[in-house]
């Protein structure tokens, strides 16, 4: 039996299983406070204590042989070492507080240097095709959109450590993210894995190592961050029950939807969305805007992925519902199959749109009219999903040339058939729904099993339904691409 | 007491007024076809019954001396004079049917001819100003935005004749509008009153006279059509009782809510909006697009108005209802002035947007976000009413230099205290909203008491409540008309 703690944006669960079942499930809310509007702060506290009490669950109820960890990622923890207290509250990874603070540290004369010569290895790489899988160049390329984001953990300890200012001096201060936190209160241990590490902001991916100019525009020393490990490493021990299978929340995705090979893309629908598409072994840089991240570090292997994401999905669904379109999200797909409108288009930027839109975009809702109805809204919605996701595979298969004839889906917004169709319609590709929706607790579950020798990577969850394309949606999503570029312009 | 009867575009109703109260009221709906998408066709048979009953109801029950009639204007009825009976479904002023003959009709050389001669009226009074204030230039100015609308009577009647082709000759035609229609089976005689002829397409407002050029286009003979009488005079007697104060709905609004002079305005927020100014005793032109049409002529005066549309607006607040924003139309003013969102706009066009906006516009919300609630949606739609009736008193203060400092308010929807605020807010006149909602049934019944000697012209009805300007809507009024414009060229 393989217990995971699985540390999301809204609850913490337990997840027991029984080789490739799950034998159990509990879950309690992340408690949060916001303090100003903008601001999402986490009880660390109480987020490692209802850890702890998992854990002893886990071994007392269920005897498990193993603790496997997943995660949200970049939300910053800094704590005492002294007393294995948290310093703050952790500040969430929609916290936006830092934002001026972002600003000023893009500012930076070395992030500028920085981007400077990623420019200039674009241009080259221009001349010169056969230089861009130098591992060097990539870097430079990725440095050339290098931007510290409000929501990197680089900014947010950044904003934890000015506010100590001299009192830094009485702690013995360690800084990590959910999973290393977790990891230090069940085990003593600070450490963090490659996956969640290089979504810091503050990790070179290219070279595997805390980067030291982020480091020193942060302010931060090494000391404070935790060494990284493999994924399948034990981690330490908790009641003598060894903690392995640590990884973040997409990676653990990927790996659990099987996708495993370079060209593999999956996307998780959940709160928000992540598509993530594995590009194998080595590193790669992306122009349009994807997030060159560690997929997995194992002991026997290793996985680079590109992501894109968007910042709202399943809760936009649950947006729509609190406005009233309707009074049961199960009920979105039937709904939406029923809709005759074709009129209506939607631009989703319920908080912006976030891949590659990093600009501020006014939500739009286009074609209303005497004749729409409330299934034509939720088609419109659930359209306007399908079409970010699209523009996000678009630019994934003009950067990187595989042959990918599918997408695999997890998230519990996977659930929706109309979704999954209109992904497949507009992409051109079979989308292919995995049977186990939370894919994050099930791929730590099998890291974990392969930490301790149980099986090898030859096994992921079971497909429940394929959705092959069948409408052609390319004059709509035209039209929605269009009404989208006015969008960034309509400020009004 | 005073019988009204108020054929009305959902219902008929019959009221019952003792001096200036109410003492009953009894409703019954009118009976429409849909027989395609865009034809609204109603029972005429059913309606005329309907009506016939009322008047016995009136006279048995309550012992009325009169009968008045107010009616939804431009709906076309053709009956056959030997039988009484309709030759067909009357078309209704929604129906859309026509709108290729209206296209063709514009298209004819008359039509143009009109519409160049309008234009050089146009330019030459730019040249020589005080020309404007000639009868003939006026009526040239009109001509150039001459255009046949399909909601016009001339086009339906069109329609119908096409339809009948020879079998024309079989009956002995009548034509009319409602009022008409009505009076015929009530009384026998076939009149119609100047308010609901100026409506119709077919009349030379400007010189009192069916307008042959038009006759001829439409293929109509003057003998089809009603003559015209002044709106106190006896039209006739149903079973010894006189049928007199006969007058097109928005003209009996504009009369029962004191808008007697030169300059005074009324809004009537039903299912849509009617804006009217009255103009005093001669009539006028508009180069901004409002319709010149005439107010009301008794025996002893006769007044002009001009009017400027919304098609939906009381539809509108009915359709976010049916769409789930809120179950309770009632509840809608309170949910409005609780939003404390400015950021959401919405281009209300539901079938469109009417005057002057006739083009095809798409409706759109502006401004969904993850911070949006009902309310803010409620606000969006109530305020971008108010504005759209802004832009018609804006065309109406530009066009005309009245001294005006008010707006009377009637009509279901303006029990909705936010909206009404509003309209105060962004045009800077106080709003003052008639105590009796339907004034069209209660013009009618002062009209009908004018004729019958009980009163002179010197009493309207109460008002219940001043909504003074307040707040500064004014820039977010130039940023709800910057969207207009940017909506109008939007056509993705």
């Amino acid at each position: 039996m393989i217990g995971v703690i699985d540390a999301g944006t809204t609850t913490i669960k337990l997840a027991v299983y029984d080789e490739d079942k799950l034998v159990a499930i509990k879950k309690e809310p992340v408690v949060k406070h916001n303090p100003k509007p903008g601001w999402v702060e986490i009880d660390a506290e109480d987020l490692a204590r209802k850890c702890v009490s998992f854990a002893d669950t886990a071994i007392d109820e269920y005897g498990v042989e193993v603790i496997a960890i997943t995660n949200q990622r970049t939300t910053a923890v800094l704590w005492d070492g002294k007393t294995g207290r948290p310093v703050f509250n952790a500040l969430g990874w929609q916290d936006m507080r830092a934002n001026a603070l972002a600003e000023e540290m893009n500012r930076d004369s070395t992030i500028r240097m920085a981007r400077t010569a990623g420019m200039i290895a674009r241009g080259v790489v221009k001349l010169l095709p056969t230089l861009k899988n130098k591992r060097r160049v990539k870097w430079l390329i990725t440095l050339s959109r290098l931007s510290i984001r409000p929501n990197h953990t680089s900014v947010k300890l950044c904003w934890m450590l000015r506010e100590l200012g001299e009192k830094k001096e009485k702690y013995d201060l360690k800084a990590g993210t959910v999973d290393s936190w977790l990891v230090y209160r069940l085990t003593g241990e600070h450490l963090t894995d490659y996956s969640n590490a290089a979504a810091t902001g503050l990790y070179d991916s290219y070279y595997l190592r805390w980067s030291e100019p982020i480091l020193k525009i942060v302010g931060a020393d090494e000391e404070m961050l935790p060494k990284t490990l493999e994924s399948d490493r034990i981690f330490g021990e908790y009641r003598n029950v060894p903690v392995t299978g640590v990884i973040a929340d997409q990676s653990a995705s990927l790996y659990a939807l099987g996708c495993w090979e370079e060209g593999d893309i999956k996307a998780t629908n959940g709160t928000g969305t992540f598509v993530d598409l594995n590009v194998g072994e080595e590193p790669q840089a992306s122009p349009g805007g994807l997030l060159p991240l560690i997929a997995w570090k194992l002991k026997s292997e290793m996985r680079y992925m590109m992501e894109g994401m968007l910042f709202y999905s399943g809760s936009a669904v649950e947006k729509l519902k609190e406005i009233g379109i309707y009074d049961d999200v199960s009920k979105t797909s039937e709904m939406a199959f029923r809709s005759k409108n074709d009129d209506m288009l939607l631009i989703p930027s319920f908080t912006g749109l976030a891949t590659p839109h990093y600009v501020s975009v006014p939500g739009l809702l286009y074609g209303i009219s005497n004749a729409m109805t409330r299934e034509d809204i939720v088609k419109a919605l659930l359209e306007s999903i399908a079409f970010r996701i699209a523009e996000i595979v678009e630019i994934m298969r003009k950067e990187f040339p595989y042959e990918t004839d599918r997408i695999r889906c997890d998230g519990e917004m996977s659930s929706n058939d109309f979704f999954l169709q209109r992904i497949a319609d507009v992409t051109g590709l079979k989308v292919e729904r995995g049977a186990v929706l939370s894919g994050t607790s099930f791929g730590a579950h099998l890291v974990a099993g392969r930490a301790l020798g149980k099986w090898k990577k030859d096994f992921c969850m079971p497909f429940d339904k394929v959705f092959e394309p069948s409408l052609d949606l390319s004059e709509k999503y035209r039209r929605w691409k269009r009404l989208l570029e006015i969008s960034k312009k309509l400020k009004v």
